[in-house]
Formats: C-alpha cells, structure tokens, sequence
C-alpha cells in the first residue's frame, strides 16, 4: 500500500475515531499518520461527517480552536433508541423474569456486551453538554452499562463499593437506606478515585425507592463533586416519588403479573418524545 | 447521498464490523445496506482488508460456508500490546501505590475505558481459537476487563457474586480458600447464567495464590462447563506455584519496595516471544 487513498483514510478514521468516543484527534494527527495535507483531511472528514449522518453511525463534529480537531460521538438517533428499548422491555417481560420478592433477573442481559454498549450510548448522549468528568456506578450489576456510558464519554468509570473491607487504601464510608432491604447500608470509595470540584454522571441498573442512588449522591458531596445527571437502566413506577430528583430511567417497570413471574415493562416516556 | 459511493460504503462497513466484533455479517447484509452487488462488496472487502492490515486496526477475515461473510476481530499486534503492557508497568510501579498489606492499587486503571478495552483486546486476542461461549469473571475489579474481552470475543459476560444472598434466583454455591484472606469463602453464579456443556474464558484482575481462579474452575466444574483459558491482568511471581494451571497474566508483580510503597512489575514473559 504505497500509496494511501482516500478508501483508505476514510476507513482508519473511522475506525480510529470510533474506538476513542468524544476525544478530539487533531488534523495533525491524521496528517502524521497518513502523510496528507490538511486540506485533503478537512475534505475526507466532510465527507466522514455526512456517512455517519446518513446512515445514523453516531456524530462527528469538528471542533474549532486551539485544542481543535474533529470527534466522533456514538450517539444514537432517538428511534433507534425507542426500537432498541422496545427490544429489551419485550425480553424483559417474559414469564419466569420475576424472582421472589419481586425482583428482576436482568444479569443476562446487564452483561450482554451489545447490549449493554448500546445503552451507555443512548444514555451517555443525554449528557455531552453536561461534560461529566467521570461516571459513577455502585457495585455489582451497574458496571458493564456505567462502564460503556463512560466509554461513550470519553471518562473514567468511579466504582463504590458495598464494602468498606476492600483494599483500595483510604477511603469515605458512608451510610445510606437501602430501599430493597430496607435498612441502612454502608458504601465505600476510595479517596482517590475522585478529586474535588469534578463532575459526576451517576449510571445505575435499577432504582425503586432511590435509596442507593441517594447515597451515591450523598458520597459525591463529601467528595465535593456535582452530580450532572442520574440515571438508570430500569426504574419501578412505585413509588412515583424517588428519594432523588431529576431520573433518567430506559424503561419502567409497571406492575408484577404474579401468575406468570413477569413485570410490565415499558420504555420511559422521554424516549417517546420528539428529538 | 444518492449515490452511495465505495469511500461511504468501507467508512460504514468499517464502523458497523468493528461496533460487533467476532460476529459475521453476510455479504446480502451490506448489499441490502447500500444497494450494492455482491461482486461490488467483495472487492470492497478486499480493500478494507488491506486497510486494517496495513494500520494493524486489527483483523478482517472473510468466513466462506453457509453461515459465512466477513468478520472483523480487534487483534493487537505483539509488538503494540508490548508497548502498551510497558506502558501500565510503569504507571502501576509509581509510588504509593502498594497498600498496607502488599496490595497494590489499580482500580483507576482497571476502569480507564480505553485502557480496559486495549487490554480486553489482547487476552481475547489469544482465545478466538478456543472459541469461548462466554467470559466468567468474578465481581467486582475484574468486571470492565473481562467485559472488554467478551466484547471482542463476541460472547456475554458472566459475573459471579461474592454473596448468596444476591436477587438473581436459584444458584449454585461453592466454597473457595482465599489466597489473600487465607479463609474459606463463597461464590455464587444464578443457575440460568450459564448452560450444560459451554466453554469458557476465566478474566480475572489479580491472582497471588490462584484461589479465586481455582474457585471458578471449580465452579465451572459444576455447571459442566469446559474452561478453555485462564487470565489475568496481574499475577504476583510469588507463589510461583498457582493453584490452577496454564494461567496467562498480562503483567507480573515481582517484590514490593517497602520504602516507597511500590512495587516491580514488569510485562509476561509471553508479551516478549515473537508472534
């Protein structure tokens, strides 16, 4: 390959672009890589730009300045996004998913890497313009779609952890409701996982009464951390009023079906509306 | 965009295989995509092959048979992920990041997206022969890794908790000794998790003794499930004796540095053989 088409640029950048969401590449950057004038490059993200428009692969901006360039966000058309959600309410309500207690069983397809990518990206395009600085997530069943909504975002992922025993050097504990056991729990984070006056975005698998979203909120401002967004995977329509304001949920969970172990699960109203 | 051209359609073609690594995608996928003929996309594939070679993006295989087509996998060339298991070396070797107790603290990196996806791809890169019907880690470091590797690998994660009392319906329990904590302990994975006769990856973040690692195989054992691999990201030299076998680490904790909280750690011997 002596000499490097525009086939060929348009393809590594995609590629390129694409495996580092929101992270701004320079023109010289892909000038050094593919020993091209920047004039050629500004025209091969022209055309970039209306590919991945046309046929929905996400948002490439170019993005003016010093620190300028061009970057790709995997962001997903909102009725893609509704389709997608109708997808999994259906496979989330077929009988046997209800467990004792009326819990859920989601881990399957809380650990479906597809899956749980495409959720991040819906999710995580809610909040470019908040620019979170991490996302945080509390062990166990939350970290794969926090994990994928931060790699959407260009940011670390923050673990709490339910343990206070663990090994991660010093670190805040504190107590918060768990509404599920209904009594008080602890969580632990390491006092270096996150410095102060960063931006949280909060991304959990499940929410009834809040309590555990509440305590994450809570730990943020020890951190002294602003919490720019909350949001889950599925939240329970009861009880309608959450310790904490302003959830983002992909679907609700309406009432159980106890003759066949199954819940009434549909997509959140925002995914309804209008872009 | 009329007319879809060859530049558009490897830019598509580019983002599509390489948002769903390890799966085929039928030539009559694209061809309904773009309108295009088969003889057409073919030639396409050529190119796009010759790309991903060309910059090492990884790796594009034309599958032949019924089921066949063309898949992408995200390889990393020996030499690049030699360089890049340096690169975490010297981070993880800075000091202060030896806790009290000789552990060493890596969760920031064990959940930097970019650099769980990079190390995800490496230990997937050495399974796709075993073909792996999923990845097993066990909660909760591990989990964005062993993600990261059932990614690539095309297959679903499965999580196994460190409680029993976990909502995720009827599962197996089994005891495991702790290396770390020198006791017995528990794991447990939900029955409807994994079925009879898959293979399986074990990913795992750190292994001294090897106990969680033999708990697992142990595990699999019940479910009778085949392990085809075992990794890690960090193995400690000592001891050198493991209790599993044919375990593969990308790096190596030699002594610890007492006098500065840190430890030597060096990339696996395997990282330096020739390819």
């Amino acid at each position: 390959m002596d000499r490097i088409r525009r086939n060929e640029r348009l393809a590594t950048m995609t590629r390129i672009l694409s495996a580092s969401p929101n992270r701004i590449f320079t023109l010289s950057h892909f000038g050094d890589l593919f020993g091209a004038a920047k004039s050629t490059l500004s025209e091969d993200i022209d055309i970039l730009r209306d590919v991945v428009r046309y046929f929905q692969l996400g948002q490439l901006d170019t993005v003016t300045g010093a620190a300028g360039g061009v970057r790709f966000r995997p962001t997903v058309a909102r009725r893609d996004a509704l389709t997608f959600v109708q997808g999994l309410c259906a496979r989330l309500s077929a009988p046997g998913r209800v467990l004792p207690g009326g819990f859920l069983y989601m881990a399957d397809v809380l650990s479906m890497p597809d899956l749980v990518e495409k959720m991040g990206d819906i999710l995580a395009g809610q909040y470019y313009a908040a620019e979170p600085d991490f996302v945080l997530t509390m062990e166990t069943k939350g970290i794969p779609v926090a994990l994928m909504a931060a790699k959407a975002l260009g940011v670390p992922l923050v673990i709490a952890r339910r343990d206070s025993k663990v090994y991660e050097g010093p670190a805040v504990n504190i107590n918060y409701l768990s509404g599920s056991a209904g009594r008080i729990e602890t969580m632990s984070l390491s006092r270096r996982a996150v410095r102060e006056g960063q931006r949280a975005l909060i991304v959990d698998d499940f929410m009834k009464a809040g309590g555990t979203a509440k305590g994450m909120t809570d730990m943020m401002r020890e951190f002294a951390v602003t919490v720019v967004g909350l949001c889950v995977v599925m939240a329970t329509r009861e009880p309608e009023k959450k310790r904490v304001e302003g959830v983002r949920a992909l679907m609700v969970m309406e009432d159980v079906d106890d003759a066949h172990d199954s819940a009434h699960i549909r997509p959140a109203a925002w995914l309804e509306e209008a872009e």
